[in-house]
């Protein structure tokens, strides 16, 4: 490449703002997931983090009630400048010092003596652990809801289309027939899967934090002890109920112990919201080759400016399908960050905890923003039956080639039967003439099938084994683990 | 750098083994999970597949006894050259097809009538995900007797240093007092972690393949119709009991439907895997970080030879802590490599599946390694408690700062009680002076703490908080989590 | 875990911005590169490239001077939603295609005529591809300014502690004595390679895309043939100053061809940015091992606020150098990404290239990120070398044990001088004394070296090998390197 | 999926050799770039490091002639038990401790006095970085040749059918018109690109590594002033002078200082490895797509057995291009993890530095596989030049209305040419009719343009802009770039 010229000076961007609002992210522009997954709905969290221990802590009588009910009371997201937030977090690597300072100046403004119980016993990674744990099982929600979508939508397809024959594909070349239902069904079983997990993550995986500066809880039992005079048997039984009171508080798991170095609740996350994006992305490819010009057999939702190119006013591009894989593509990298993340060091790694932040942010949205799109394009998806069967027809009779080695076999041995079929299957191809019709004319048949019996044995829709039964299992398997009332 | 001379002319290649033998992957060189993992052990398993699948239909009346038996006593590895295989490999893109024509044509050998019996109905992906299944189930098991023994290690260190003090440290600064005890709890949180989600893996998570050509198992049900004549619904049940009467024939599970472009099992195994890496390189960075010259509180195990330094005689390197580290860098980029494989298409994906196999097998490798290096590291650890004592003492009291804080907060209010510890660590730190020297000067405290009693607030092994009912609650989890007899 | 309880209810997202402002990525908050990758500033780009396109062609005489005048005026970002932008996003799968729509719209409110010349014979892709690369070069140009800042600031370290001796470290063991300037030297080396690569890939490796809908330029020729009747051998030269003419206009690179399916920019790019955060990781990484309290032999720069603890108030945490390796634990994975996204197909891929944008993005901003904070780390980086001698003392001169090994060789032989040597440490290490005086009193040495010269060749500070030589061939390299007149 | 049963037993695997000769990975198995990288490859470069040492030594004096003979001629693979080598390794965590003392103790059978100048003042990082630097150099060279053979192909591919049309495609539809010369241009660009990044790292980019214990070359320096005795300036220019030697006796290159701790030659390296695989995964992605049934215009070179399937004995599988893929999924997780080790610290890494060897083998022969095998696909691909004509009627014309709007412009203006068009696309796609034909009936277009200017304009081969001078230009690139006389 050429040598440059100086580049055109920059724009002015301090005047701009600096905020990101998705322009290079379409497939989560406007879902839930990012709504839920926002600055201010994560800020919202640590604040909830926060009141929710100053109310549990009152409930012990280890802070005052009325100190909790202020702080409550302060601990909205719109009373805060997420902006100047985010840059003072620079100062302690991590966003809760700032904010746990200008909270209690907020609640002292309030009531002084409340402000004393802000953040009390805690440290910030309590904060920021359990804030985004509450981030993450909002939005985990949300993506449950756009994957029983995506899975209603499926299964409806798989249903009607049950016995719908089309060619099954290996390498990209027809191998033998299968249904458009037991691909509809393959689909269905990877989007169960990842529910599954998912749904498993959400009521037990993911913990409040509750350790305090080092995990060993000293802070929170200190305050018990001073405040409540509490004596050490009942500080002991307090080590194990606040936890508890807290994960009551907030919707959350109680953890065996804390668990800042100890990250499992952000690998079986990560591995769930990874395996969402490739079933998903497995759709999505699916519909992708399937819609080729040349193909045909399936067409993405038609919308109002849906898939349009600016250079061909023609064309119609499958954008959803686009949109689900380029999630697909992104999540292994985010959940790859994370597992090394996960080996920490001391009681708190420095760095390795900072850098689980923006990623765990990231696979959240994508996961819930391919879940979003992924439900739409499911719900819309256009099949194409005749397409489907004359594509079928194309190779004249060889996709059956393997049922015809095995049909044959009684009567010439398999050996035979197979080098019978090899032959007429090149046969056929070089002449360009079905393999029924091949084979109507070869002497070592003659008087064993006549040529109608032939043509039902190359018939595709008859040589599709157990698809129906197969569909059926995945459609009884998605009935059973539909959540309940939702179906 | 400078330009480069001619190299050296390359040895002659061909002549000498093309073989890996472990050379550049210490942690694994020798360990149980190699030896389950490598070539032949792998070539054993597609063997087993190709024998059981024909057993099992022999049992259903589909293959004759007696080629299912011919078949069987056929499959064993050492019949069969593994680096030839490997080669021929690449016709087909698997080593399948090239493994199914030797074995037909050794089979033949014995009894030509058995050889059409191999391989029957079915294709190379149902073995080799078969295979591949059975190679990890028998390389799990072996990881888990390792993590098992890990585990025992770290709760009888757990247990014996329950109430050891030692500095926490956080971003690598003192913060306050914890115990070793439960250091090593922390580090068996998460090798029980890991060992649980191997285990559900091992159980239920690793099944048989048993589509056909395309996944609607027709190839298998045709020659059931063929052979045995069995009327539809009686194919219908077939494509039920097959996959079942296999799994159970191999001690795998049976999956609901094929899984040919479902690859959760791969995802889920992964994650097993890649968290097993994290947990054991959480406790390797520990090591490491606790046996640096200046903090000297643990050392790895003495061995003949371990941690010999070719330049320094005189040093001993912690060797197994990083080998278990380097299993720990590796895992999260097989991990990606897989999850990227599992966005399949078609009937078979060209490409993506032919990914998984070589990562799959690193990874089991690599975490069946850093388990067997951890147990051995977790066995021999010596613990330097006189040290860890020492090191907690260098900051003259100021882990306790978090504590007098508190303490003093009724007397003093919290504010006040806060700026006067802060000035007076201050001043220690400045003075080089024990924290509670300083504190028995102030005023403010004068009749309200004598020196003793402060001496008692600032003793670190009295600020540890939960720290011993923390450590019962894990050796409990242990306890209860321990496969039963084996503990 | 325990079953969790419902969760609260989740606050209306809908009524709150969905913006980030970098809350949970404080490595990058406020930093110049963050500004530069703004939503804004990356709308901003594309517009650039729109309007650039349209004063080249009027160059050239295939758009009239006037509509490239009005649409140049119209594109400012200031102008336009970009919230909406993302969010109609989703209808195309990119964001140009609404961009084109609604800047057409802009343009025809001042001058219906001009808007037909908006995007002449373009795609999105020639478009978002520029306007990315745009991002790039100005985002680049600010981390190679803070590259160099820290590039500087490590070499005045180098150079003053050229011949500080300290201990150097393997496997975390004293191994033999080093310098602080080749420590710093090292990282200099490795800003030295990042800063390298990151200014090729500025000067020729961000290259304008110019291809039409598919790579042929057939648009821009059609409209050139048509608007100003060129011919034939006219076209051919135009499709080759066209290019040309827009890399100068932009001051970007000129590529050979289209590049839409070869990604070999991206590549460059990720690579370039992955090595900037690894090198600046490294100093990170050494930044807290030699911080740790029981190291103690540098400080990070204090600053109101740094590092402060919500717990521990006495405790200063090394935040920078956290906040540097936050963003050296992210960058593989992104890149990684963009290597997967490489692969592409057809005349334009559907997902991969989708999935690029973002990482690119979230790479630009964290290897600025840390570039601008290591700049700060390095600039007020406070260095004990008290602490350096002291803690080089505490082998009690075992790690001079190589080099008594060879110097003693001479007079005893290789073997027995080793065997000597050996067993010495080990009597030293085992009774706590210096090495220097168990081997004053070794029989063998008797009047071969007396106790001074024992001392002297004991003394770690004599045997730093060629430490400085080695310091000022870096720092020669820096001199070379660095941008002329900016030092 | 259902519980399972206890496994079959394990097979005896201690009586089973560990090795791996390439069973799962047939796109390396049996290519020039396995055997440069196998064990014993590797063992061999590694004598090589330490020979190349104790001759460059005795060049300057400081090891004895003969003791540099004897050392050569000892220093064989082939006297050596790799394996035993492998398993060694363990106690030192990597292989070289083990492999100097049994050097030393073959050459000690030879000669005594000899074995004292083995590895001299050496280190374990010295011979290891080394060695696989040598292995990468050797194994490099292999990929260049595999990569030039490729690119060969490609351009005679490019040249052959610089003019032949087919449909361009983007997001898998019809776009315009391209040609299949340009497409195999873009692969070749793709390759060139790769070539040209792997050659420049062979000429300047792996550089020997001659640090000593720590960096400082303090015990080379010591032997020499022990054994020569260097006096001080003599000593400086030796540690310039040494390093140079060495890497001239190599053939690598020479390194500004030691990089211990600076992994830019492995980042480097691995970069320009990953875009190796990205671009022949491309151009394999690419085969697949165009060899799918219903689109049929390449196919892959048939051969003996290749692309069998193992149930589909019909069906040829285009096995060269998922073996490609195949190499393509796994580079960037490698790369990945090299990234992530590169992030060092100390004077040597426990860990980090110990997970490079695998992933750079891996990595090495992955990328090798793929150019050997690419080569063979580029040499043999059939192109099917009237399938690509039908495949670009399919659409009737529509795949020239980009061209419409803009000629019919002068004509109707700018927004009614484009409305027209649009009308008429969407009334020939309707109708099932040829766009020429509809547009012949259009009333406003009488008698501007007759029937058969607008077939004319229909015609896509007619509409493909700049493709043949596009091709010409990279065709240039190719002979410009090529490597003299190997053409």
């Amino acid at each position: 490449m050429s040598t440059t010229h100086e580049p055109a000076p920059p724009p002015p961007y301090g005047e701009l703002s600096p905020a990101d609002t998705g322009l290079l992210s379409p497939v989560r522009a406007g879902s839930p997931a990012e709504a839920a997954t926002s600055d201010t709905a994560c800020l919202q969290a640590l604040l909830d983090a926060e009141a929710a221990l100053a109310r549990v802590q009152a409930g012990f009588g280890t802070v005052p009630e009325r100190a909790a009910a202020v702080i409550t009371a302060t601990a909205r997201a719109e009373h805060f400048d997420v902006r100047a937030l985010a840059v003072a977090a620079r100062a302690a690597a991590n966003p809760v010092v700032a904010l746990v300072r200008v909270l209690g100046e907020t609640v002292a403004r309030k009531d002084p003596e409340a402000a004393h119980s802000v953040h009390q016993g805690s440290t910030s990674q309590d904060v920021l652990d359990t804030g985004l744990m509450l981030v993450a099982a909002r939005t985990v929600e949300l993506i449950l809801t756009d994957l029983d979508r995506t899975a209603d939508a499926l299964a409806a397809l798989a249903a009607r289309h049950r016995d719908t024959p089309m060619a099954a594909r290996t390498l990209g070349q027809h191998a033998v027939p299968t249904t458009f239902g037991l691909k509809a069904a393959g689909w269905l079983q990877g989007v169960i899967d990842a529910a599954e997990r998912l749904r498993r993550v959400r009521t037990s995986g993911l913990p409040v934090q509750l350790g305090g500066a080092a995990g060993t809880m000293a802070g929170y039992l200190e305050y018990a002890r001073v405040v409540a005079d509490l004596a050490p048997d009942a500080l002991d039984r307090y080590s194990r109920r606040l936890p508890a009171a807290y994960a009551a508080e907030l919707g959350l798991a109680a953890p065996a112990v804390p668990w800042h170095t100890v990250r499992t609740p952000l690998a079986d996350l990560a591995a769930a919201l990874t395996l969402t994006g490739s079933v998903l992305g497995t759709f999505a490819a699916d519909v992708q080759l399937l819609s080729r010009t040349e193909t045909a057999e399936v067409s993405e939702p038609g919308a109002e400016g849906r898939g349009a190119s600016s250079a061909m006013p023609h064309k119609r591009n499958p954008a959803l399908a686009a949109l689900v894989r380029s999630a697909a593509y992104q999540l292994p990298g985010l959940a790859s960050t994370l597992a090394h993340a996960a080996v920490t060091d001391d009681e708190r790694p420095a760095g390795a905890w900072h850098a689980e932040w923006e990623p765990l942010r990231a696979a959240l949205r994508l996961a819930g923003g391919a879940a979003h799109t992924a439900a739409e394009l499911a719900a819309g998806l256009t099949v194409h039956d005749g397409r489907m069967r004359a594509n079928l027809a194309l190779t004249g009779g060889l996709v059956v080639s393997e049922r015809l080695a095995a049909a044959l076999s009684p009567d010439l041995g398999r050996a035979p039967a197979k080098a019978l079929v090899s032959a007429a299957s090149a046969r056929a191809a070089t002449e360009g003439r079905h393999l029924a019709d091949v084979l109507a004319e070869t002497p070592e048949l003659t008087g064993l099938h006549d040529a109608d019996a032939l043509r039902a044995l190359c018939a595709p829709e008859h040589y599709t084994g157990a698809a129906g039964a197969l569909v059926d299992r995945v459609l009884a398997r998605h009935r059973d683990t539909r959540p309940h009332g939702r179906g």
